[in-house]
This record gives C-alpha cells, structure tokens and sequence, in this order.
C-alpha cells in the first residue's frame, strides 16, 4: 500500500478543561494538533502508512510535537528544523449556547517563516500514492503558500493523487493577500477537494453562490462549474453541518464525482466533547475510503461522516476512532453500550 | 457613568466536580461567591463601576475573598473587617434525575454578626448611582437585617435607585423573625425587584397567590397590587424556569413597569454546567440594561434573559460572559460555532 | 430486621477520566466494584445490614478494596484472603454515539482461584434473611461456580431467600463450561431472578425467546416458562433500556410475581455520567423494596426502576443515591432542582 | 484483647497541595483528623480494636467524617449526632524557611455544643480496657469539658487505663476558662501523660519551669513532682523536636516511669511531607508498645518515635505506617529501599 | 505614602508540575509573572501603593494578565493595550543535580513591539516617589529600549527615586545592540543598581572583573568604580547565591551605599519549591526597606534577604511572602513551625 | 552505526503521587516501563538506533504500551502480539525514612506466556551491533528463560556483543527453578555484565561473597573469578549506591575490564524524585559509552553513574536526561542553575 504525505502545521493547543473560561483556568491542557497533522494521523490510526511534513522549532516544544506525532505512528523523516517557535492556539470549551472561542499565537512559528525549496518534495514524495494539504498554509505567510505550491506541484507530476481541504480561517491571510490570488492556482492541481462550495467560489475569486445542500438539482450545476475551474477534480465533499448548540451538532455529508450527486445520513452529536479536528477526522475518513476503494464513493462518505461524527466524542484535535467504531456508527448502531 | 454599590455576604464555595458525591471527593474546589457579590461581578465585566460592601474576618481566608473581588474589578475599598470566619456552603453539582445539594455552613460569620452602623452608608454611596440588596441578608441575622436597612435608607434619601432581589432560601432565617416581619419595611424603598409573585406576597405578609405567567389578564392585577403596597416600585421582574433535569432548564423572563407586561422567549438551556448564581445573572443583565437605557425595559429584560442562560454554561456562582456573548444570543444564535 | 449477605468478586476499577481514550490517560481513576458488592453497597446505604463475602488477595491492594467496603459500611467479617491479585477492570467512558469500553483483566484472581469449601456458609448465613449472587460468579472459574453452588443451598437448607442477577458476560466463561452447563443446578434455588428472558432461556439451556415486553398477553407465558423450570421463583423482574447513545438511555421496568404483570414507567436519563453497576442498582432497589415489603412488589419494582435511573448520575460502580431522592423521583419530580 | 477508646473532635481539613499558600489555590484537599481519632486510626491500623466518641452534624459533611473512621476500621457505634457543623481547620503546608499556617474555623462544631451528660460513658467503656482523651477537647468549650470530665470519671470507676496528651493550643481556650482551672481535675485521674513538662506544669497551676531534657539529673526531678500531682500516673512521656526547618525535623523521645529515665535516639526526618499529627503518631505508637507489653516502656517509647517519624512522610493527619515499617525503623535501617 | 511606579513585561508561565520533563507533561500550569511585575507585587503585598505600566494584547488571554495584576492590588491605571500576543515562557522545574529549564516564547509580545512615546511618563509618575525598571526591557527590543529611557528620563526631571536590576539575559538582546551599546545611558540614571559586580561591568563596558564578595578590601574598590560611572546612585546591592544543587541554595547579600560595605548572613535554602523571581523578591525587599527607612540599609538588606529566601518556598514568579515571615526568618527563627 | 536490541516486558506502573500511601489514593499516575525497555529508551534518547522486543497482548492496554515505545523513538517492528495481559506493578513512592513500596501483578502476563520460538531471533537481530537482556526475563517463567536463551545464543552466533543486567528480583523466580539453574547457562556468553559481585556469585551458584567495593586489592580477584566462570566478559560493572533515606543516596561506580579496576566519585542525590529504574540508566549509560568509545571504559562508567544520578530526579521508569545533562554533571557542576 503507498503512503499518504500530508503537509502543513502542527501547533501547541493551550485549552481549559471543564468547559471554564480562560480567566478560571490556571492551568492548559497541552495537546498538538493542526489540520493536516490531524488527517495524518486519523490515516496512521485506520492502518495507512502516513507521513506528515513540517518545519518545527529546534527546542524542546518542538521536540514534543515530533514526541506527539510518533506516538500516533505517523513517519517524521522528513521533518525539518528552523524558526523560533512552535505555534500556539487557545481554547476555551463552550457548551450550550456558550460558543467555544479560540486565541491563535501562530504568527512567526517556525511553519510560518518555511521557505521556498526548503524541502526536497522529489524526495519526499517518491513512495507516496497520495499528497493532503489544506488552506491554512497559504493562508499563514507568504513563503508557506510558495511552499506549498511547490509541494503540489511536485505531487502533480509524480501523479499522485492530491486531496485540498479549503479550511478557510478569516482570522489568517494578514500578510497582504487574499485567497483569490493564492489559492486558484494551488487548487488547480487538486483531484479530491473537501468544503463548502461557496467557501470554494469565494477561494476561487468567483461570485458568491448560495448553495442548498437540499437541492439535488442546483446542486450539481454548482459542482460541474467546480470541476470546470478545477481540471483535476474527480471527487468535491462537503461536511453538513447543523448546530443546535455548542453541545449539539447534526451531520451529514455531500460528495460529487463529476457525475452523480452522493448524500449521508444527518446524524445528531450531542453532547459534543471537542469539534476542533471534526473536518479533519471527515477528511481522513474520506482519504481512507478513496485509498481502500476509489469506487466505492458513497461508502467513502459514509465513513468520512462517521469518522466526522466520532470525532465530536473526543478530546483534543486528532481523532482517535478505530474502524470498528466506524462500521458500527454507518451500520446504525448509535446506542453507546458498554462493550464487555 | 455613577457607581453600582451592591452589599452583602461572600462566602467560600466548595464544591464537588464532575457530578462527584460528597463521599466521593478528596477535595473541593474552592472559589467565592453569594447573591450581591455576584451582581457586583456582572456589572463590573460589563464596564459599569461597581463596588461591592461586605464585612470579612482578618485572616487569610478572607483575604482570599478579597483577591477574588479584586481579580474581576470589583472595587472593595468600603469592606469591613471583624467577626470570626467567612461563611461557606458546600455544593454538590448533580445531573439528570439528580440535583444539586447545597450544605450550608454560613452561621456566625464575619457578615452574620456586622452590627448595625458599622458602615457609613452616606460615604460609601456618595458617588453611587444604584444601590443593590437582596433578602439573604435580612434571612442571616437580625443585625444584618437591621445594617440592611440602614443601607437602604440612605440609598433613598440619597435618591438612589434601589434594587432588590427576593432571594428567598427556607433554610435562612433562623433567628427568630420571619420575612413578613422583615421584609416589607425594606421592600418598600425598592425601585426594582426581582423575584416570583408569590415569593414576594408571601414576604410582604400578604395571601398566597398562584401567579400564572402565560395569563396576561391576571398577570398585571397582581403586579399592580405588587406596585401599592411597595409605593417606590418601577419595575418588577422575574425568571422563568422550567426544569426539565438538572441538565437541561428553558428559561425566560417577565418584566412589568407599572403599565406594559414584557416577555422574553423561552430558550432551552442544556447541558446545564452550573445553575448556581443564574439569578444574580439575570438580576446582573437587568441593571445592566436599566442602567444603559432606562426607558428600553424590554432590552434589559432581554439581556437578563441572555445572561441567565448564558451563566449556566458557566462554573462557579459568578457570571463571566461578555456582553458580545450575551448580543449574540439576543440575536437568536444559539448555535456555539467556534470563532475562530 | 435480618441481614443481607452477597457473594462474588471485588476488582479495581481503572478508569480514564472526562472521556479520555486509553491512549490520552496518563493516570486511572482507581475505584472498586463488582456486580454483588455494588448491590451490597446499595443495600447499607438504605440502612439494611448488610455483609459482603468474598477472597481478596493479603497484600496492598486487596487492602485498598476492603477499606472501601468498610467506607460504605458493609460488614466484612467473613472475607477470606488468600490467592495472587485483585481483579482488574479497565473502563473508558463513551460519551454519544461512541460506547463506553471494558477491558478485563480478572483472570487468575484471588476469587477465580477460590476453591469449594473455602467459606463456612452455614455460619456465614447463620443471621442472614436474604442472599444474593449473580452470574458473574460461575463464569469466572469452576471452582469458583462450585463454591457458589454450596452458598446456595446452604441458603436454601436455612430458608433464605435467595436472589440471582443472571448478569450474563460473554468475554467470561472461558474455563471451559457454557452457561447452560452450570447456571440451571444454581438458578432452580433462586426465589428472586432479575435480567432479561432471553438470558435466562439460555442460561438454562432453553431454546431462544425473543420476549415482546410490550406484549402483556405472550410475556406471562415466557414467564410462567421460567417459573416452571425454576420451582423455588417467586419474582422475575428485568430492566428494560433503550439506549439512544451513550450519553441517553431510557430506563423502565418489568416485575412478574407468577400472577400479575407489573411495569414502571420508561424514564429519560440524560446525560449519562457512568452507566456501569445501573443493574446493580436495580437489584439493589429490588431486594431492598422486598425486604420492606414482599407484598408490594410494584413499589419495589419502583424504587428499583428509580434506583437504576438515579446509579446513571453517579460516577464508580456503587451506588451512592439516597432513599429520598429515590423517592422524589418515584413521585416524578424529575427536575434536579437545587436543595437550600 | 480490650478495645482502646477514644473521645475528642473530628475536622475537615482543608489543605493546600504543592506547597501553595492559600491565594494560589483552587481547590483544597479535603480530609479528616483530629488529635483523639487519629491516636484511634493508629491502633486500628496496628489490629488493635478501637472505638471513636465524638458529636456528628446529622448532614452529609458529617457523614463523610463517618465514613472516613470506617474506612479505617474505627468502631463508630458510639458516635451520637447534633448540632450545626463539623468544624474545619484550613492547613498551607510550608517548606524550607517558612512554616504551614492553621487557620481554625472549628466554633460552634457539634462537637463544641457537646451537652455534659450526652455520652453514657458506663454503657460506651463496658468492654474497654484503655481510655485516651487530649487537651484539646477541654480547650474547646466549657460543656465539652464538663462531658470530658465524665468520661474520665467513669474510666476511672471501671478502672480502665487512661491516657492524656496535653495538646495545648493557644488559639483555643477561648471561653472563658483557663487550662490551669479545668486540665488539674482532668489530669489526675490520668496513668498516662504525654506532653512537654513546662506545658504540663503550666496547665495544673504551677510554676513554670524550663526542663532540659538533656539533663538526666534534673529531669527525674521534674517528673517525680508530675507524679505527685497526679496521683495515678504510672508513665509520662514527651516527643523531642529539633526544627530545623519545616522540611527537617530531628525528632526523638523520653519516658519516665516513676522509677527509670528512658531516652530514644534521635532520627533525622527528612523532608517533611506532613508533620500534623506527628504528636498523635507519637501517642498512638505509644499506647500500642503498652497495650502490648506494660512492662517494656523503652520498646513503647522506641515505637512512639518510630511511629512519629514516619508519619512526618505521609499526607493528612492520621499516620497510616505499618508495624513493619516501623520495626524496621527502630532496628536502624532509614534506608528507605525500594521493597520488590 | 508615594506610590511605586515599575514597568516592564508581564508573560504567560507555562510550567510543568511535580518536576515532570516538558515531554511527560499533558498539561502545563498557568500563572504571570515578570522581573518588574514580581516587584510590584512584592510591594504591594507589603502595603505599598504599587502600580505597574505596561503593553498588553487586547485579547483574552492579555485580559488574564490584568485580572492577575488587579488580584494582588497593583494598579493598573496606566497599561495600555496593543500588539498581538502575550509573551510566553515554559519552565521546567528541574530538583537536585538536574536544573530547571526555560525556553523563551516572547519575541513580537505586545511589550517587545511598544513604540517610542507610547506612554505619558509625566502623567504616570506624577503621585509616584520611586520609579522601577530592569535590564529585561532594553534586552527585549529598541523600541522598548527607547521608551524605557523616555521612563527613565521622566522620572529623574521628576525628582522620583530610580532602582535599577541588570537582570541579564543572554539569550535576549538579540535585535542587534549589545548591552554595553544601550544600557549605559540607561543606569547613569539610577540610585539604586541591583545585581553582580562584574555583570554591571560588563553591560556598562567596562573591563572584566571577578569580584571577591568575601573581600572586604577589594569589593569598595570595585563599587566606588561603578558610583562613579553612574552618577546619581547611592545604593548597590547583590544578591549572593551559592548553589549546592537545583534544590538547595544559600542565600546572602551585600550592599554597598558609597561608603559602607553591608553583608547579610547566609542562609541555607532547601528544599527549593521554585528560583524563579527570587531575585525579584530581593528587589522588592530592598525597596521596601529603603521607602520606609533609607537611613537603615542593614534592615533594607535584610528583608531583601530573608524575602529572597522565602521566595524559594513559594510556586509561580511572584513573592507572596508577608513581613511577619519577613520578621521571623531575619530574628533567626526558620524552624518552620507550625502556627495554631 | 549499528542498532542496539533489548527484549524484556514492559509493564503498566500505576504510581501514587506525592507520596501518597495506596489506601489514599483515588487514582493512579499510569506510565510504562520494565528494565529493559528504560535501557531502550536511554539509547534511543541519546541518538542510538535502538529496538525492543517483546510480547503484547492484543487489546488497548497493550496498545498503550506501543505507543509510548514509538513516542521515545524505540523501534517497534519486531514486537509480538498474544496472550492475555500486560503486566502491572504498582508503586508507593516513599520519602525519607519510609521506603517506596512495589506490589507487583505481572504473573500470566503476555511475556511471562511468550513460547520458545515465538521469535525470529537471527531476523531480529540482522543489523543489530548489540544485544541487551537483564536477569528480569528468566525470572518471570521457564518460556521466557528459554526463549531469552535462543536470544543469547542467536546473538552470539551473529558476533554481536551482549550485555546483561542481573537485576535480581526475590519476588519474582517463582516458576520453580532457581537463578542457579538458569543463569549460568546464559551468563556465559555476556560481554558486559552489570551487577553486584555478590549477586553474581548467587546467581552463577558459588559460594557466597562480600566483597569490599573500597578494596581495591580483594576486588580484582573477585572479578577475575568472574571473569573466568563468564568467557565471553570484557566489562563487568556495579552501581555502588548508598541509601541515607529514600530522599537522599549516593551514588558511585566500579568497572573492570579484565586488568583494571575503574572508580566513579560518589555524587550525593537528594532528593530522589524517582529511583525506579536508576540502574536501568546506569545500564544505558554504560551501553552509550561503550557503543561510542569502547576503549574508554573510564568515561562509559562516567557517563552511566552521571545518568544513574540525573534518573533519580526524573518521575517514571525511564530516564529522559540529555546528553548536555550528562556531560554537565560529569564536568562537576552539579548546581541546578537556571538555564534562560
């Protein structure tokens, strides 16, 4: 089985506990995690060999990051060493009307201020069958989106398959430019791509669209004109989500082939442990689908919903389902009995 | 913009975590609390200058107190000190079919034997603007009844607006009075109070009465009769709770202002983190609003609407929500998205 | 009023806490408990003497266990000591739509390896009214099933009542005997049978039922079945569950006394904080509403169901609730209010 | 062998973890001690039958408290229940140069509203051989001290051995009485005295004086007028402590026993991990070396000191070191081996 | 009484408990602290009017510093707000031959990015008597530099006492000047320099030299050169530290006031709880002890002494040690008794 | 450079914390380790490729164990599944004169039930340039010896140099063959052997010994016996420990290699964090030296006695020192400096 390479940042999380505010707390949960890193590792936990890729701070933070990743069994060969400081997020737990709210300290990490040819993709990807990256990094600095590009260019034309997760965070993209002008030509190579279809028309630099995921007719016209844009394309997902409230979540999913219009089951979550990583655990729910049956789209969806579902019962940003869990949430079975 | 100046006990909260029994815990978890000192902290997060008066034993328990009403603002600059101890209730958080148990453990405390004129209530509300009781203090012992009235009756010949919350706990007033004895002759001054119907007939020494808040014929005759006998009276108010479980409450309010009953909607409030000190919340979010705009009654309704809901997300008995958290559920967005 | 005497196994609880995988703990919350035990604790909690018996191992840890048995004032004069290590269960609570985990690791414990003849039961029952064992027993070891056997007829010479939870675990009985092999020579002494039909069919070697127990008209006949086969039953009674998800159970239900069918009403249980040892409460509800009185087994069908839904709320095995908030709830005051 | 009992108050203890002072902490560690029944968890822990007398709180707080002396196989039947509260003492546990803090919060206890005459001491110390009691339970209120004097009555009728450790505490004794009018009575039925020899000669009335403990010539002396003034002292004994600082203690021992000065070597006890109820260890090793041998008061002095050693290594007031250990300390080895 | 005015940086601590090594650690204790923080909580805590100026990021996570600042009553009138992060240090504490660790996370803080002019000094100090700084500020930017010199400079026109730490940090100073480049003009202002001889040597740009604090012929030699490079000092004070291991220093002092050599005596320090502010607590002492007698440097020294032993006791950067433990441990008493 | 091998059982340690007896603790610190295993991680830690190898049961806890292997960068591939249980040892940690207690429950674990065979020894071994066992594994149970054997002969055959710890474990050795039986058979083909001369004599089946560490005349002819009974040995090492309490030890070292005998000074440690698998530390220091500079016996022992030192301060099994941390020590500086 060839490996999955994904690339991007992984950052210190400081979080409360108990759902208290920051000024309650004294002390954080430390944990690590970041969008890609967490796909990396939902992939190294269904069986894939998974590799992740970033540049980490020479200091002992960083060594607990590196320290995190091998835990979870995911290859850290082609880490690289450089910059100040790993990045930071803050969260506070909310719980019932009560959002939760993150604080980034991300700015100047050692991801941040990667450059252009630090790293040797060639190389990196030459066992890889898949390459995963998301639209943080672009979003995070200059030198990180050209980074980036060189990465999926390099996927490109090894031919492997590349998957994007749109990931739009307004709270980034401070260093002068706007989606519009970085992501079309990154998303261009992209064969699988995860998110909202307004969030991909607005990244895209096309007028905004309104999408109703309940309209199985607009819908695919929305989607054709995705595909036109993206040559590569073969498969766009999206994760539904309804909120009740920060404890209680509905979730579906959509995915499009190019062809046929494939829907989830909407599944309510509650109560919600921690969302953070809940898009991630879909993406790596749908990667593992792809890679283990590229046929099989709709089983594919329902694995990524699942995982996505799972997820919300877990702490911290990765996901740490198994398969089993999986099969039995898509066989229905919701009920949570002990097993013993 | 004048001063709030709320008087009353603060004790040492002890409590058990995550739906521990008492038998079960080998610590507690320690913070501080009571009815007005709540209100004082909710004003205080919301910008409003508020100073808080109490009387404390001098020693480093009580100087414990004291860095809490430091820590959120609250200025403690007419705090008296004597007595032998600071009152403390234990609490065991329950769930579901369970409730919450309170222990308390309050009698002889610094603030249960204040004498009467130990403060000078005409220097400390000299630059006041709002004065806040509520009927614990008169429940804890004779003199701090009688220091109470003192409070409110320089409040009112210093022409300040008096607000009162009913507080009516059946394990108080053991000294020997009961409320109907007590409570009229404070009620009176009041300008705003907060509490059920029935509570306050029953402590003004009137007959019983099944107020029905769905009714908006025999709703207003009660208030109006409210309105006579406390000649001071603009606005009447309370909470509405439906408890559905220790873990789930819908919560609204009523306001009446002499001519107009006000409504706010039902929301459901679940999981419930902690109910403790929801009524200051409310009571907090009402002076608020009357304090900002004293004419939009239905505003300051509203708000104390949002904010009880809003503290039962919250540990401890204080209400540390922002008034952009509070705005937000006003608006009807109860969905708890991560900002991020 | 006589003493309760219950037989069977103690084992360390290793739980992860705030629903932690496994592989997110660096520590275990330690508690103890074991089916027969949890009952035992239910039973001194509402005030009946009540002795627990049982092998622990003479080192720290069976220590450990026997202070707790002594904390919830269970009488622990005729435990034997003797054998290797105390039994180990490792729990990870579940939260929605994940279910909660137990890993055993009971094998080789000082009560597997309990030989026949190990307890004087003669004396131990000596000023007992009523004994309780349940499946876990025979299906640890043989040895351990044959001593059962001499604790039951011991009971049965000296008119006992004898209560049995089938308590069916299919991760034991490994020694090499199936169910149907041992349970039908214990069960036939049992006056009082609690868990479901099926199970019982099973257990003693019966062809499968499918029991409806909405269906009043084909349940007594099922139960009239197991009346037959057991001639000393005089109550046969189960739990129903309906598990919407691990944090969500609704909670009924069923008594049969050989002539009437009686049912308690289904509750909601929402949220679940720890659903391990709510059988346990039942029995524990049960045996203490016939102790009362045998006559009213709808009220004791009552208090079991109450206790049951009550033992959810409760972190550990034991159940720590009271007869008043069992009351409360039987009334149907389900509102969790705060006690002050 | 006879049961020992024991009389005087159980508290909460409230104390900081890690060292904190009170400001830094945000919960407390919840225990239970007090001098009599940690002398009381000694000699239970050592197999000796003991009982525990004291006044209860009929809530849960109480409750706990009870459960803590079964835990540890304290013999509880005697305990009778009233009054308002358990009383508490908070503990900011020192190190190096500065020392832990008490902060009492004990007025008003059950156990300070004890009525002379609750207790019916006749029926309590049938089957005793051995009655202990401190000073401590005089210092607390006139009414305990008048129902301390019964107890002391009625062992001395029953000729059961009494023991006595002075326990003075100078924030006590706040009810008008001075030790000196209320310990003489107390004192002289007393066979066993623990306590310095200037505290002894300060509470019966006479001139102080300044043993030097070193001085086997003048010491004798000192004791021989101790024994005069009480009548049935057989052996009066005190703890030696050197601080060094309050994580290095030096601590050793002497016994008088009418006839012989017996001295124990003096062991270096560091770091102190908990030094509250280090006396009590002290007095419990104590009555254990006589109830054993009467006639080898330096093998009981050895195990005192033994015993109050090591309990300076162990968290909360009462000592919980085995008989093993302490053999092991007095036969020289503080090695502190890891034991496998 | 005139107020004390410090200014500098408030960080986030980020520290792991029990001695873990940053990668056992799951979680990281939270407090806030800094060089010319400690100080005013120092002096705030023994009754003077402290208020502390600095730049804080507007979000949560800066508002926690301020809520820390307001606990220990410094005032906070003069922060201004800006910038984008909090700056971040972790620690790990190290115990015996293994020493703490601190990797600094404070580059691009709020404080390292304030600007020239961002605060009016004359305001600020104008009800101020003293004004303090260390060498931490002009180590951590040029803007930061800068405006410490628009401090510096104000207060000197003021006439206010200026105290000075050197405080050197090697691994700050890293925006391109060198200590000798920009501290010179800086201290030329102060009366009061705290810090070692040869550290004020080298940031003054002076020849190296290797001070013998046991010398008391060389030492004036020494600080009658550095009184004369600094114009208007009138007091020099060290620290003495000799370090047996990470859990065991001995402390003393030396103070020079351009005429007398003063010494304090050696202390030994074990165990240590936590280094880090010690030399803050130093500071904090001499001021204190210079505000209420600058005649009675011996007693100023003294209390920086004993402050600074005791600061070992205490976990997190700031001092809270009272001047009765201030009293005690300079008459000689470190027996760590127990107060009750 | 070539790969170091270790094989041995890596168990769950649940640990009280803060020195908290078993009976007062309501949870466990759980981490894993086993001798082994630490010698592993040391290695791996100091940059050495390094793989371990054993058996696993296939459930979560063992899953548990290999996450934390690959988390401290120890090779994983050769690693077996099977059998029921990982095995547990639970720890008391002491403190002063009381000493850490270890209650072990690792009989019938996944490693005690490995079969002869189970392993591909000249496989596992292929790039292997060294191999590790101690005398743990032929204690647990007559497979595990034999297949231990297999191991030492494989390695043998392939050249590779072996290295034995005899860590002699009196509650272990209970499969009914004594060391004697077993150990010479497979102490034959050690290079290098670490233990006490006197243990090795017990194990080889000699007479009795004591040898004099500080003899440098009888010494030299114990090892050569050794040396003579053990061909293959170049290195025969001890950690020379002396237990003031269980706070405080010394620690030094001897080696000889055939001609000469090497001494470490003895470096004082206090307090001990942590002593469980100092030796371990030792061991992987002497296997670092050795493996970087096998002429330079001195500095080998150096650096094992520097990290046996550093281990003690370190809480868990396993030592996470740095190389820095060694070399520093080494060089004399043991002065627990802040490092900022």
């Amino acid at each position: 089985m060839g490996k999955v390479v994904t690339f991007g940042e992984i950052m210190l999380r400081l979080s409360t506990e108990r759902h208290l505010r920051f000024s309650q707390a004294n002390f954080f949960a430390a944990s690590y995690g970041g969008g890609e890193f967490n796909v990396a590792v939902s992939l190294a936990n269904y069986g894939i060999p998974t590799a992740f890729v970033t540049r980490l701070p020479d200091n002992e933070i960083g060594a607990c990051a590196l320290k995190e990743m091998r835990k979870f069994n995911v290859e850290t060969t082609n880490v690289i060493y450089g910059g100040d400081r790993l990045g930071i997020y803050y969260l506070e737990t909310g719980a019932g009307t009560r959002g939760s709210n993150v604080v980034y300290d991300r700015a100047n990490s050692s991801m941040a201020t990667i450059q252009k040819g630090a790293i040797d993709w060639k190389a990196v990807l030459k066992d890889a069958t898949w390459f995963h990256w998301s639209g943080i990094t672009p979003a995070i600095s200059e030198s990180a989106a050209q980074e980036c590009l060189e990465a999926v260019k390099a996927a490109h034309e090894l031919g492997i398959t590349i998957s994007s997760d749109l990931n739009y965070r307004s709270k980034l993209w401070q260093y002068g430019k706007s989606p519009k002008e970085v992501m079309p030509e990154l998303l261009k190579y992209s064969n699988v791509i995860l998110g909202d279809l307004d969030t991909a028309f607005f990244m895209l630099g096309q007028d905004k669209v309104n999408p109703n995921y309940q309209d199985e007719k607009s819908l695919p016209v929305l989607y054709d004109k995705l595909f036109e844009i993206c040559p590569n394309l073969n498969t766009a997902a999206t994760t539904l989500r309804y909120s009740i409230s920060a404890s209680h979540q509905q979730i579906g999913g959509v995915l499009y082939d190019g062809k046929r219009l494939l829907t989830a089951d909407i599944k309510d979550v509650t109560p919600v442990v921690d969302r953070v990583g809940s898009g991630d655990a879909f993406m790596g729910g749908l990667i593992y689908g792809l890679v283990n049956d590229s046929n099989d789209k709709k089983r594919a969806l329902d694995i990524a919903v699942a995982a996505c579902c799972l997820k919300h019962t877990i702490s911290g940003d990765i996901n740490l389902t198994t398969l089993d869990e999986i099969e039995k949430l898509i066989s229905g079975d919701a009920s949570g009995k002990v097993s013993r």
